[in-house]
């Protein structure tokens, strides 16, 4: 499983993630450049805070959260999860059918393009205890957590102003988070983000070139790091980040909502892993994920193209100017050498 | 030129970017939101050191740098602004025709996608003194920054391989910052990057629409800040970050190292006043700046729709998971208002 080390230093490449549609510049020589600041933001900040003043995301601590859309299991105190609204929203839940400008706010002249902020924006708090954090739940406890996503998604997808849901986990303060307390979000936006757009139209150029799915493919031995039944996960190909993992159904479907019970907990079980796995290995890093689902309109032709993935990235450096700029990523480390790393199995 | 304060609090409204191609939201609730973190980056890494132990980009030091290109000016010890290779470089200037697998490091299987990591990668130290950053020079002397990494682009651009430069800077640790030496960074590249070719299809989209260049159309009152003579600052109507501001020269064209002497120094004045007021109001934050011009060899359907400005981004907070899965951005201030706030004039 694990790859062959290389006999010299690597040289540069530039590979081309035909997902996103980005190029990426691995180079190992940038690892070694020195710094003289005298801190650190990744070191600096802790990503957790055992005792914070008070968390409202926290037990017995609901009603100083915003309006709570369902809980697991429903009808009881002794909640495991709850998905609520976002207190801070994004985008509001009340404006459906409002016009920039209806309500006397400045609107926007010269023929430039906004609409009003419609759109959901909620939270999903991910266990009752502040202490716990995903990984330390259980395969089918994190399963249960996957299937609370789904679900609000499904209610999201019946919306009929609704394009496209983002669901999201930020962890550590340099990874964005606000709250330490375990939870992921979602926004439901009442427009495809081009970004999103781009990436399904990128990969139905790779499909309609080849007769293959990218996503399929990515499965390779020098970058796979684990598999589960339904599931395998890789460093990819052209990773933007170092360490980013794909966690990938073997099954080619387009959308995340379309999870099944079973593959839930076998989900559960290799996000698990990979989790406790960049943990170790990187010492605790702040990281996001993100579901790459596809779009609730998405036209028949594209439709069979599309793959839906998790994409888990740990934040180990600040982006900078270059990556700003031009849309190209520089990563130090080349995948074959994180998955490598990736792929050393506990013993015990 | 400032804009009149919203009578009540502004909706949220989704922004439509026709420069970037991204949707962005803006949403003042979001500012309003806690955080239990301890620490906060931003706040925690001074963007100075004003004594590190060694600084190899200071007056006296230069063997300590990989290989000077120029320096301004010529010919003398007691220079002002060199330009040098990066020792630690992201691409390799002695790769040119080279092929992945040559020198039998790992190549790529399965028609994936990778070229050589051939380029170039320089670093511009902007002033000889450890203490000085951009913004203390005179507009003449930032006028003559400007025009170094002109020079260089120039050089680069007679180069047969290389099709696009990008010219950043990075300020302060959370902006990416390894060096507190004021200096600036271009990566020159044998390919496009797809981001930037979908920069330069969307200007062509806009300007076949309307017949108009979005660039030239930016200006507009409630987003002015300032003008000179040849550039005007904006910021931009569907702002990605909160504060961030474009200077845009107010001649149409395609080309950044097109620009002259006498409009060079004009640049570094009104550069030099957006830097400080950005400092003054926002409390010295770490930030980006990115020049965007375009290919080299840019096809003569897109030359005529073309137009190169500097975009300027304050780094105030950690993007989260929203930003990297579905490329929108979420903004707390509206650009009416940050431009408000940027309009103030000293009164000395
Ligand atoms: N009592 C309460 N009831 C309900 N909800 C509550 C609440 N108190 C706080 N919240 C919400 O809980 C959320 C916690 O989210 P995170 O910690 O994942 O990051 P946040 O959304 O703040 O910003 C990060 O993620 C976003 C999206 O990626 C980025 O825009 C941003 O820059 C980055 O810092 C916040 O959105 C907050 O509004
Ligand atoms: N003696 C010497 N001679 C010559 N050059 C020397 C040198 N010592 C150091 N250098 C170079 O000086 C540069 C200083 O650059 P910056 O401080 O702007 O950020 P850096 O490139 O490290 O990374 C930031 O910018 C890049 C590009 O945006 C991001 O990939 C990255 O994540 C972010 O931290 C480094 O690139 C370093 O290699």
């Amino acid at each position: 499983m694990s790859a062959s080390s290389p006999t010299s230093p690597r040289l540069p490449q530039i590979r081309e993630d035909t997902v996103f549609n980005r190029l990426v510049i691995f180079s190992p020589a940038r690892s070694r450049r020195p710094s003289d600041f005298k801190f650190h933001p990744p070191d600096g900040a802790p990503n957790n805070n055992p005792n914070p003043p008070s968390c409202p995301f926290c037990l017995g601590r609901e009603r100083e959260c915003a309006p709570e859309i369902f809980r697991i299991p429903p009808g009881t105190d002794d909640w495991k999860i709850r998905v609520i609204e976002n207190l801070y929203p994004a985008l509001r839940r009340d404006l459906e059918g409002s016009q920039v400008g209806d309500r006397g706010e400045a609107g926007c002249d010269e023929g430039r393009r906004a609409v009003i902020g419609f759109g959901f924006h909620d939270v999903v708090i991910e266990t009752p205890f502040h202490s716990i954090h995903l990984p330390d739940l259980s395969a089918a406890e994190i399963g249960e957590v996957v299937l609370s996503y789904r679900e609000r998604v499904r209610q999201l997808s019946n919306h009929g102003s609704i394009e496209y849901v983002q669901v999201f986990k930020n962890y550590g303060a340099s990874a964005g988070a606000s709250m330490t307390h375990s939870h992921a979000q979602m926004i439901a936006l009442p427009l495809v983000p081009p970004t999103v757009s781009a990436r399904l139209d990128s990969m139905k150029e790779v499909f309609d070139k080849s007769g293959k799915c990218g996503i399929c493919e990515a499965q390779s031995a020098n970058i796979l790091i684990n598999e589960s039944g339904h599931f395998f996960a890789v460093v990819p190909f052209a990773a933007s980040f170092p360490f980013e993992v794909w966690i990938i159904p073997r099954e080619h479907t387009p959308y995340f909502h379309d999870l099944d019970e079973q593959k839930a907990v076998d989900f559960g079980g290799l996000l698990k892993l990979i989790l406790l796995k960049l943990s170790k290995q990187l010492n605790d890093p702040p990281y996001n994920y993100m579901i790459h689902s596809s779009p609730f309109h998405l036209p028949a032709s594209h439709l069979p193209c599309a793959h839906w993935f998790i994409q888990i990235v740990p934040q180990l450096n600040a982006v900078g100017g270059f990556e700003l700029g031009s849309g190209c990523y520089i990563n130090p480390i080349f995948p074959e050498d994180a998955a490598e790393i990736l792929s050393y199995e506990e013993e015990d």
